[in-house]
Order: structure tokens, then C-alpha cells, then sequence
């Protein structure tokens, strides 16, 4: 059960998203994350779909998702090398007592602190997924008040340049 | 037609995602963006929806969505002052003669080169979606190749310190 990570190039038509995830739930199959994003034309949007499950059953959920007409493009980005990244905001409980202690965490991660509370702080942070889970890992303690994960997005990695070029 | 951002936490079952589209997809409405991440507790997700539409058509469909079984709270953001973010990679056709003007947009833009193909770099950037689109629009001119927008996540913010606490 390796996890996969797809990327779609779709029609930026209602529906289209209700399409894309009907496939998967038709077969149980659940999705970790999902992000749709605009892209540089207006005409398409990006989806990126992050799951996990039975690899036959994926392939074919592959396939399926390539006949649909308001799918350009299914990428599996799992198959390649790639970067993948994603953002969270979190609202942390800390007093002013413990502010200075989260801060410092925060800018050990290259985290912002976006807002101050009177019993809180929210903390914007961006990365590997794994980076953003040990963060997580490290505010529980404090008592996570809510968090928003966008999940993961990834674009392929380009050609290297010879090294005469480089 | 104000951008309109919704938030719901749901229970993390394949299937709510089609539920939640297919009530936008129904009467037209398309969706600018869509994230879905997990939460603090496994059992949950929360989706993070930016659209733009008619307002009294808009309240109907967040009145259903609170209807849906899978559907635990939506929240209106757009209603109260919150923290918007987004994430993007962007490959940017650079190379080498280029490659020192491109960084220090990025730098200014607290963006980070991510990878370095021979005649390419791959940027990741996040932010306000203003900023984003600012800085696709100052990479244009040297051609992008590919993007992927996470779309935004939101979080409202939590009440202010007094003067005296603070």
C-alpha cells in the first residue's frame, strides 16, 4: 500500500470534481488529500490526489480517470522524481507565558507566526509533508486548537544540467 | 459575486468529497479552489472551498452541506476576519543567463528555488493569494512551464489580547 500521489490536468467546468471522486468512492477507495488549483490558463485547473490502497485497483482508477472528457492529462507522480510540498496554518493554545518557546520552534521550521491571541497563536508553515508532521508532533503538547492542511501538491522534477553546462 | 471561502470539517470517509462537490456541480456553481487535508484527528478532514456566485444561491448550498450526513460544520470565513494562505511550485523556463535575475525576484518574494534543471527552475512560493498571482505575473515573461496552486487554506482568527493582558 504505497502511497501515491496523481496530478490531473482538468477542464475548469463544474462537475469535473465530482467526477474525479466519484471513481474513487465507487470503490471505497479514500483519498488522503486533494488539492485543485488554478493554473495558467483559465480554461484548466490542476488536481493533485494523494492516496494510498491497493495498487491494481489504482491503475485501473488511473485509467478510468484518463476517459473522462474533462480530464486532459493524468500524471502519476509517484513513478517519477519529484518535489512535493504542501502548507498548514495551525491556532496553537499558548499563553504569553510559553510564547517565546513556540516562537522559537516556529523559527527553527522556518515557520511564521500569522496572529497573536490573547490565549493563542496561529502559525503558518509550509514543506515536506514529513516536516509538517514532526511540527505538528512538536505544538501538540501546547494543545492544537484547529489546523487547515492544503495537502500536497508535486510537479515533477526537469532535466538536470550536463555538468559542462551546469 | 463576492469570493465566498467555506470550511468544513468532515468525517474522512471516500465518498463525502463527491457528496460535497455534487452540490455545487448541481446547480452550475464551480468551485475556484478545493483543498482537502486531515486534521488533528484521524476520523476528520477539513475542506477548504473558494468560489464565486450568486450569494442566495451560495447560502442554499451551505445550508445542504450542513445537511450531509459526512458533514460535521461549515463555516462562512468570508463572514469573519481570518488568516487566508496558499502554496505553489512553479517551473519557470530560466536558464543559465537568466537564472541570478529570476532568484533575486524570488528573494524578494521570500520564495525558494527548489530545483535547478538545466534550463529551468522550479520555485515554491506561499502566501496571500494576491502575492502569488504578483509573482506569476512577474514570471510570465520568461515562460512557465507548469503549476500547481494548492489553493487556499483559511483559519478565522481567534480574539485579540487586551491592552493590559498583552
Amino acid at each position: 500500500m504505497r502511497r501515491q500521489v496523481l496530478a490531473c490536468r482538468v477542464e475548469n467546468h463544474s462537475g469535473v470534481l465530482t467526477h474525479i471522486t466519484g471513481l474513487f468512492a465507487s470503490r471505497g477507495f479514500n483519498i488522503d488529500s486533494l488539492s485543485v488549483g488554478e493554473t495558467d490558463n483559465p480554461r484548466f485547473s490542476r488536481v493533485t490526489i494523494v492516496c494510498r490502497g491497493d495498487e491494481r485497483i489504482l491503475e485501473q482508477i488511473r485509467k478510468q480517470l484518463g476517459k473522462l472528457i474533462d480530464v486532459i492529462k493524468v500524471i502519476n507522480l509517484s513513478e517519477m522524481e519529484s518535489v512535493e510540498r504542501e502548507l498548514m496554518l495551525v491556532r496553537v493554545n499558548v499563553g504569553p507565558s510559553k510564547r517565546a518557546e513556540v516562537m522559537e520552534i516556529a523559527e527553527v521550521f522556518r515557520a511564521k507566526v500569522v496572529d497573536v491571541g490573547a490565549k493563542e497563536l496561529m502559525i503558518e508553515i509550509s514543506g515536506k509533508r514529513a516536516k509538517v508532521d514532526a511540527f505538528i508532533d512538536l505544538m501538540r503538547p501546547y494543545g492544537i486548537k484547529e489546523m487547515a492542511r492544503t495537502g500536497e501538491v508535486a510537479l515533477a522534477r526537469g532535466p538536470k544540467p550536463s555538468a559542462a553546462g551546469g
